[in-house]
Parts: C-alpha cells; sequence; structure tokens
C-alpha cells in the first residue's frame, strides 16, 4: 500500500534520525499494521532534533508515533494498534481466549520486554562507554538473557506468539529487534527465526522502506 | 466487594513480600479494577520467593497477577485492565475519541512512565548504594522529572487524565505512586493531588487493604 497524501490516516513520523535510530522509530508500527491491513497512509513528518513545542499537546512526551484516522487522534504506539486492528476487525481477535492472548502478548512486549531494551539502548548508545553504563552491563545483560529464554519457551514452536499473526507479533518482533542488534539473539535461535519470519512479511518490508525514504539524508537546518 | 473464595475471577497475588513491596505488587491493579466494577474475587496466593516453576506455563515471566475468568486465562495486568472493564462495558469507552484517550493513556502508563519507575527501583531498592546506581541517578532523576513535567501540563486542571475515571487511571495512579517514595511528586503539586484524589477512592482503599492482608508476616518456609 503506498503513502498516500490523501489517505484518511496520518501517521506522524521524524524527518530525520541519526543512522542508529533509521529503520527503529516506533511509527514503523503503524506502518506496518497499515501494511498488513492495506490502509493507505499519508506523512507528517517533524522534527526530532528540534522537537516543535505545539507537538507535545498531541503527544505528552513528544513522541512519535501520533496518528490521526479523519477526526480521531490517538497516540501511543501500542494504543494506535489496537485501534487501527479494531477499525479493521482484524489482527486482534474480537473475543475469548484468543483475544485475552494477543492483548496479554501486546502488554508484555510493552511492559515486561520493550523497558529493558529502552534500558539496553542507554548503556549501549545514549551513555555509551560512560563508567556507570559499563558497570550496569553485565546484570542488565542477564536480565535481558532471562527474558529472552522466557520467551522462547512461551513460543514453543509455534508460528507467530498467540495463535494468528496479530497486533501483538507487531509489537514483539519490533522490540526483539532491539536485541539483534548486539547479537544477544543469536543465543535463542527460535526466537531469531521468529523475528526473521516477521520481517520477512511483505508488509513489514513496504513498512521499513517507507520509514527510511521519509527521512532526509542530512539534519534540516532548524527553521 | 469482598474477597470471595467462590467467585469467578480469581486472582494470584503473592504470599509474602518484602516491605518496601507490600501495597505496590501489582496485583493491586485487577483488585482495583474488580472493586470499582463491583466484581467479587478469590485469591490464589504464590510464593514470590520462591516462584513455582510451573508458574512460568501461565505467566512467562513469572509476575503476578494472573487473572482467571471462569475459563479464561489472562496474564499482563494491562491486559487483564481492558478485559475487566470490556466484560462489564465501563471504565473504557466503546468507541470514539474517548476510546483512543483512555487507550493512549494506559500505554503512555505502560510504556513511557512505569519503564523510568522501574529503572529508578532498580538504582534505589535492587542495587541501591551500588557505585553504577549512585552514578546513574542524576541523569536518571532528570528524565523522570521531566516525564512528570509533561504528565502536569497534559492532566490540566481535569480531575482524571482521560475523561470520566478509567482503566487508564487504575494504571497511571499505580504508577505515579512509585514515585511518591522519594517525595519527587511534591514538585508537581497537581499530580500529587491527582495521586490523592486515585487513592482517596474507596475501591482503591478496599484494594489495597486486600492486598496487604494476604501477606503472611513472616516468608512461609520453602516447601
Amino acid at each position: 500500500m503506498p503513502v498516500d497524501p490523501n489517505a484518511t490516516i496520518e501517521i506522524t513520523c521524524f524527518d530525520w534520525v541519526p543512522d542508529f535510530a533509521r529503520g527503529f522509530v516506533r511509527d514503523l508500527r503503524p506502518r506496518w499494521a497499515c501494511e498488513e491491513l492495506g490502509l493507505a497512509y499519508r506523512e507528517r513528518p517533524i522534527s526530532a532534533m528540534h522537537r516543535p513545542e505545539w507537538f507535545y499537546a498531541e503527544q505528552p512526551f513528544g513522541q512519535v508515533p501520533v496518528v490521526r484516522d479523519g477526526a480521531l487522534r490517538l497516540f501511543e504506539s501500542g494504543a494506535i494498534l489496537v485501534h487501527l486492528a479494531e477499525r479493521e476487525g482484524r489482527l486482534l481477535p474480537q473475543s475469548g481466549q484468543a483475544r485475552a492472548d494477543v492483548f496479554g502478548w501486546l502488554f508484555a512486549a510493552y511492559n515486561s520486554i520493550e523497558p529493558v531494551a529502552m534500558e539496553q539502548a542507554s548503556v549501549l548508545i545514549f551513555h555509551a562507554g560512560e563508567d556507570w553504563a559499563e558497570a550496569r552491563k553485565p546484570i542488565l545483560f542477564e536480565t535481558i538473557d532471562k527474558k529472552l529464554s522466557r520467551v522462547t519457551d512461551a513460543l514453543g514452536e509455534r508460528e507467530w506468539i498467540a495463535g494468528d499473526f496479530s497486533i501483538a507479533d507487531i509489537a514483539l518482533v519490533t522490540t526483539l529487534r532491539e536485541f539483534d542488534r548486539n547479537g544477544q539473539l543469536r543465543k535463542f535461535p527460535s526466537l531469531a527465526a521468529y523475528l526473521e519470519r516477521g520481517m520477512e512479511r511483505p508488509a513489514f518490508g513496504r513498512a521499513i522502506e517507507a520509514q527510511l525514504e521519509a527521512f532526509s539524508e542530512e539534519p534540516p537546518i532548524a527553521a
């Protein structure tokens, strides 16, 4: 589904980010969901480096993505995934154990796994080389390994984390990618294979291509 | 709503936790939601100190709460809040901007605010006094202050974070309590007042009382 300037759905993204963030900014999640659901969307790029003050009225923490769907305004990628899935009646079962499992894994990705990915980014990228970050690494990586090992057990032989492919997989795959940057996932071959399956979906490919295309080469000059 | 051993809903909780965790274990969230919704629940206490291996099959990370509702099994407190609200058709609007806002703040609490509360627990409790934890504090507390300041702006003069009292408030109030332990919230009087409003709700009072009552005085001996 190509990006369409006349689409009803608008995804706010960044106009430029440093190399380490390219392909990892979280507007990837709604882009991916839109691609899976066959929904066209338009882009609204804003500056990550000079975050406009008015943007905080739309997103309390100045983060992307923010999504408009007609008159509706949505923030937090998890909430946006739920909205897009409910809008189309796909990627999130309507009821019963299947719905409970998708919601369980959706929140697990956001609250039980991604927080340690954020901490990892803190010690490996934002505070790389600082004494405290070096000292923090051993126990943090041990914690991460424990979590990945538990996700491995839970995944077992299944193709997707909670029944059919769902928004829980969009959240989990995009989170697990953070642990693939330093090869930690090599220790967990079935998780690495799961990640691969997710990233091989054509919708994922189109989503990441669109995110990368939206970035300018050089940081735009502040207005 | 008293705890009722014959209730359809079962909340798994811990049989004992150290003092710093009492009143803060996350089964507080479904307890509170059940109290708001007038739903009876029974308790299933397990050991936090000797986490039974079979429990990981129910909860991938060995965390509480896990909830059973008849034949349904649910994990992750965020998913449980959604389930309880949808079950009763309350605390989560059915559609439109109101639903988007509640989901937005629900995920904001779980993914944009709670992760720094977890990191705070790491430096103040689990690794208290370690060199790296001391060195980590200044920037972490600056980050926390920035987030709390943004939540303050977003709350404005409103009574609850997203329209009527909702599951987003249950998530946000229980998260903000983590920042009240060290007085950080004093800098944000309107947030402190919001926290107070949440904690003054009779349902919150009954929930926390029930959590505290479920703990034994001394750690039970491992079986």
